[in-house]
């Protein structure tokens, strides 16, 4: 055990951790989830620190040596080596104040060790004068936190790009696979089930823009800004500096806020990227119940698409095998919704110069960048790819269907072709023998009107019949 | 034009108007949603203050020409006859003062004039010394709010009672229907389509229950609290007896709070019945949502059940009939929801003595109060009442199952069961065929165990042959 | 009294209402929430139904004097001369057809007038057969909403950039206004009131980014999708022009959608917008909550700056004036964000070719965007631009602050700084006073130092002083 | 390495390994969010199974020996020694189906081990054959989230209560220190201090209700219900005896729901109990905020009370210390509220005979039963019980502060009292002042009228004067 000493007084640490009083003072305060840091966001920590140092030394503010050790130990944080040593809770009050300090705390350690001291030994490098310097957790927090999420963000993009990539490839596969479309989930008129993974296609696409625009507000980080966004304590060299050593350790095409008030103190990028997370989980709830129900079956439901049996589905009923991975999309959509609610209020109280909330933000932020990459990829490998269109049943549900009177309606008029629809819908017969029956339409025309493939395309159904009547 | 005063300055106000300078005020600061005050609100607005006048005169603190007058004014309010003179927005700064004061101004103005005087003339009745006597908006508005809500909960009540009764009905009509179960939309094991509607009438009944516990903590209201709570300005027997006053006044069986402190600051009392009433939405759209799906088709849909016909359903597809009422039921579920979400975040934003977000409450709660029981009473006697099924249907979904096999699952066990199951699926033979074929059961035995009946009833099915097995 | 026949049976319609027996329908079926729709949307109704018509003529579907008749029918509903005879309910099962057959109707029977028929007789112009010719409420009604809310945002985004610029012009007003800066609600360090107010403008000008980028989702529009987006029955020349004279007649950048089955089924676009305006909600939420903290007095709060008075605060505390339009900020906030949970779940609620769940969605997408504008206008003119600044009360707080210790840190180091401040708490003395006492620096460097104006500039404050001292 | 098979093909199983095939599955399928299930819910499954067990042995459906060491095996689960090998992800497809086979095949090779088998050989014990015997996921897994949450809220309940006690024990502390009472941020009139604990401690009586109210809807289980609630598959006998031994074995007063299929299928006994825990979470941020309202300063905010001091607040602000226990209760509350409702949402997707969603519910659940119980915990502890009245500073601002005019109101009327408010605060000087200037009252009424503890009782302060003056 080694002594330290803080504001409030002296504690006992253990000898062999990196972290100091003050982290584990935040540990003692806040046991709420039990949830360790997210490793993206440690390792943001560190480049943010790294940038800190190498900014201090080149304005002269730190000392070569001590920057030097520094730099080294923020970036073994950086490789994940002392992930075991960061231990705040996700939760936690104080504005992020804990998860700076045990990261100042971790690499001050580790820089003692580097330059031969010992653990404790802050004369040497110190948490705060050294580690912190020029910084404060109101603008290392945030901007850490923007970091985590673009790295987190960017897999994701990945990951949807290539499922996006897997419902194109569906489409042209089932471009021609005539099934019924149904809206109020009643029958309505012919589609093709190309047409309709083209479409949940093109909605991803959107969503891959929404998620792409909004990160970008995530490229504005206010180092430098220090308590308040004054900039106080932070020389102007290395405000400069900072943002572009920032630039160059992390790769990303950070940029300084114009404005380092408004960006210390407000957090709306955080639930400009949630809300699009938001959309993105809508999205693909829609597109998962929209398989579950076409799946339906295998008997007694509609039946129209089989999807990949991944594991048995009962422990009851044998043979029974459930669209488990369409539901677990429906389950992290539900998950990402409430996220974004918590962000919501999250973002709502801030108050003044700062919003202490940033905590809880980041947390619910990360967890729904993370379940929606996950969950994208094991529902596009062990899902999507594997989808088999049953092409019989969903022909056979057209023929069946009375929803083809949509395409006679120009030929006879609203009022004849409601007859007949309510006629086929009571008896249960055949729109086409009814239509035949009545004397109506000719055997010729119906072929022609009745095409399947034609009722999926723009214009009237069997319009040369129309022009020529008319003529 | 009559000039009116007040502390900020002059104005001017329609000769014609029962209200003054302050409703006026408001109207101009807050023309936000256009929506006039609930009617309801109105009516317990008025309640209140014939309560009060009332208190007032039998403790001697108001004369009784004025305090008749004001009683007089304030039923005259609670009969309907001044709701055009309450014009304030529904959504409003100010905790509600402006709804009092409208309320104030209106009472006294109609006062004046049964008095004999004229509009305006506020020295024989006054708005705030008068009709606001030992009052608050801080006790009256929350105390209106309470008694508004109550009625409403209570033609909610009677119609979710009545739509729970439907159910029980549909349940018995329906008690011999044997349909197919489903679980993950996939085909599971039978089940009698009274059995589900007697599940839907169960979970209403819980609805009923806890509406109505919810409703208990409304009753508890804060008059003599004034404005903080600490009954400042008002006589400790007023404060006694505007309570039973108003119980007597308004039939309700209202009870003052032991800590006025409390009620008057706190609102958790309406985030509980607006809890309540999202419990019921999120209910009734799981009801809503099941009949559209078992109401799928006509043709090539599930098709088990036949939705009564309210209106056609398309303006390009003839014949199409929709399950409107149930999708106007999601709807309201949609918005009680939000309704809800709302009035959490006003809820959570009560500071110190008061929650000034009270307006925007009491908004959403009734209006979520107002359209449930509006959409109760339709969906009951347009949707549920009329539900017809379709028996043969249902019977030949079961009999064409795979999930039947289940039920043969005891008789062979997990492994066989599940060979036959894969079987059925892959060639789309009945299981019964296969089994036969198998010869792992006889046609007798089969009989006994897939008699559809049987499966519906908790135990094993054709479980006396595995007795005579056994022994 | 005429009468009127569908598919479901006869009605009774008053002779004089121009709708017709669907209206009727749904208004008996849909008695929810007594609304009427919103003007907006009528307005685009009839938009939509003479764009169609002067394309079924210029393709030669439709004959002129028809079409003429109902073109000047539609424009005639566009100036809002029937608005009387727009009676559906807001929230309604049907996806909007009640919506779309309440234009038909009424522009049918208008346009019969206009051709010299009395209403009711569709032989001369049928609602359907000619009014909704090669259209369908699944392409119509979401046409509708867009142009709607487009026109709506058009208004807000003005209003809001009008916000924006008074507080701006309030930054510079408040340039040299020196005060405390608070995080976690405890004393800081010093800020300019300027500098607040402008980060209040730069956040509000995302809003306006954010907003207007969300608002391009919604010229995309799907007219010629009909019924699910394949075009079924709607020429493919009509498709074309249609969207030229929609433009043309709304005067919006509308494109048609490149895949109309997306266009047609998916509703991410309101969600889309819905999230911008709950994230411009939840930022002026702060501001308002910032401004009411800081106004928070007058003797025992903040009192730095004072809100305009727009009315009486209390019925029973005399004198007492209350930030109204701050408060009605907030509430306007949580409408807000209750509305997009349920524009959220009702988006979430499509299934396969549409969402029949758009009503819901419309009437809270059209009610969040009125509200923040008109909230936003009264709050500009009856708050922001009347706040004054209490300067003397401002400048003693500092003054007076233990956070300007902050300043004197990077000159005595971080551990005699916290004693300075554990002192100055615990004494109540002045940090300066204390300095003084211990010799740690000068009154010439405290002076320095300490030079408020310095303290809200990046850089140390009076770091010529460690500049000496280094040297 | 042991070789399994299943439905779908063969899989390598780590020897060493307490689980099988569908357990490998499930964590191949499912790779969502790193959490393993919660102890408590293994707890529960353990305990289900016990149960399960027993009863069937009873019957005599299960040979005494396997049934012996499946007690035991399960009984060993209940004791923790096997929460190592549950290893399915919180989130998942499938309705549970891969928790319930996690405890199958975890029990079942425990029971070979016990029998002297070796783990995989499923011929002694078999996962489904005998763990799950008369079971399925769609009775186990409901039944054993009920018990994990009882479990949690039980302990949740006495935090709350010992939270509640620290309030009263507060609010008889702080009786006699007077300070002003705030409504809209605005000074009101004065109250006691303990009057305002005494209602936070009020509130939380009514969350204590709320809650254990709702948990009584977590005692109905439907264990037999087997697959969709008939109870095919399960013995009567069976039936009964299972509840018995599941209240015995886990000392709850567990009860069989009477409708099982209702059970079986419907969540909202899950919503009902969210809602209770969003409406504590609002409460609980409710008080958060005052506190940290009232803490604000320490010299330039309201400086009412002082919260212990936790943790240095800051990195670069000497001294500075944050109120970050308040801090942590507002971001558990926005937490909570979140999973509330992510939990409706999943609530609200049951579909037919089954609500697959459960997953994500009862993470959601368990997630906000914990976190509350922990913060509550730490919350008293840590901030509450240490919370110091700043008496002299409390006392100062009622007598400097405006707001006593309200008790002068009776004594002089509003218009009057209103003037001398106006006056008051224009020139800044104090209201007694002005009044004895004006000469409305004298020296001995204004003592007696503003003696600040009579101004926190109900009636009017100084009512005697007013008596003598009718007289």
């Amino acid at each position: 055990m080694r002594k330290e000493k803080d504001l409030l007084g002296m504690m006992d640490v253990p000898d062999h951790v990196y972290y100091g009083i003050q982290t584990l003072r935040a540990r003692e305060n806040f046991p709420i989830t039990g949830y360790r840091p997210h490793h993206e966001l440690i390792r943001a920590l560190g480049l943010v620190k790294a940038a800190a140092a190498r900014a201090n030394m080149e304005i002269g503010s730190m000392s070569r040596d001590v920057g030097e050790a520094v730099v080294r130990a923020s970036m073994e944080v950086v490789e994940g080596r002392f992930d075991d040593y960061f231990v705040v809770d996700v939760i936690q009050g104080g504005a992020g104040t804990s998860y700076n300090m045990n990261a100042n705390e971790v690499i001050a350690n580790r820089a003692i060790e580097i330059l031969g001291g010992k653990k404790g030994d802050y004369n040497r490098v110190h948490p705060n004068v050294h580690v912190n310097m020029a910084q404060s957790t109101n603008d290392v927090f945030p901007t850490a936190i923007r970091i985590a999420c673009l790295n987190v963000a960017d897999d994701l993009l990945l990951a949807l790009k290539e499922l996006q990539a897997a419902f194109v490839s569906k489409a042209q596969e089932f471009d021609g696979v005539i099934k019924m479309g149904r809206t109020h989930l009643q029958d309505a008129v012919p589609i093709r089930l190309g047409q309709e993974f083209a479409a949940y296609a093109q909605m991803l696409e959107r969503d891959i823009r929404r998620i792409d625009g909004a990160s970008q507000s995530l490229l504005i980080v206010n180092m430098g800004a220090t308590a308040v966004g004054t900039g106080l304590n932070a020389d102007p060299v290395y405000i400069e500096k900072v943002s572009d050593l920032l630039r160059e350790i992390t790769g990303l095409p950070l940029r300084r806020a114009e404005n380092l008030v408004d960006a210390t103190q407000n957090t709306d990028a955080f639930l400009e990227v949630s809300g699009a997370l938001k959309t993105l989980a809508v999205n693909l709830s829609k597109i998962a119940n929209d398989l579950r129900l076409m799946a339906s079956g295998p008997r007694t439901g509609f039946g129209e698409i089989t999807l990949p049996a991944m594991q048995p589905g009962s422990s009851i009923m044998p043979g029974k095998v459930n669209p488990v991975m369409a539901e677990v999309v429906n389950q992290v959509a539900f998950q990402v919704q409430g996220n974004d609610f918590t962000v919501a209020l999250a973002c709502g109280a801030g108050q003044l110069e700062l919003n202490v909330m940033e905590p809880v933000v980041v947390f619910n932020l990360l967890q729904s960048l993370d379940i929606l990459r996950n969950v994208i990829k094991v529902f596009k490998e062990r899902c999507v790819v594997g989808i088999v269109a049953n092409v019989e049943r969903c022909r056979n549900l057209v023929e069946n269907s009375v929803g083809v009177v949509t395409a006679i309606n120009p030929h006879v008029g609203y009022e004849v072709a409601s007859r007949i629809a309510k006629e086929a819908i009571i008896t249960g017969r055949p729109v086409r023998e009814i239509v035949l029956e009545k004397g109506v339409l000719t055997v010729e025309e119906l072929d022609l009107i009745l095409n399947p493939f034609e009722m999926t395309k723009p214009g009237i159904s069997g319009s040369e019949l129309l022009k020529g009547r008319r003529s």
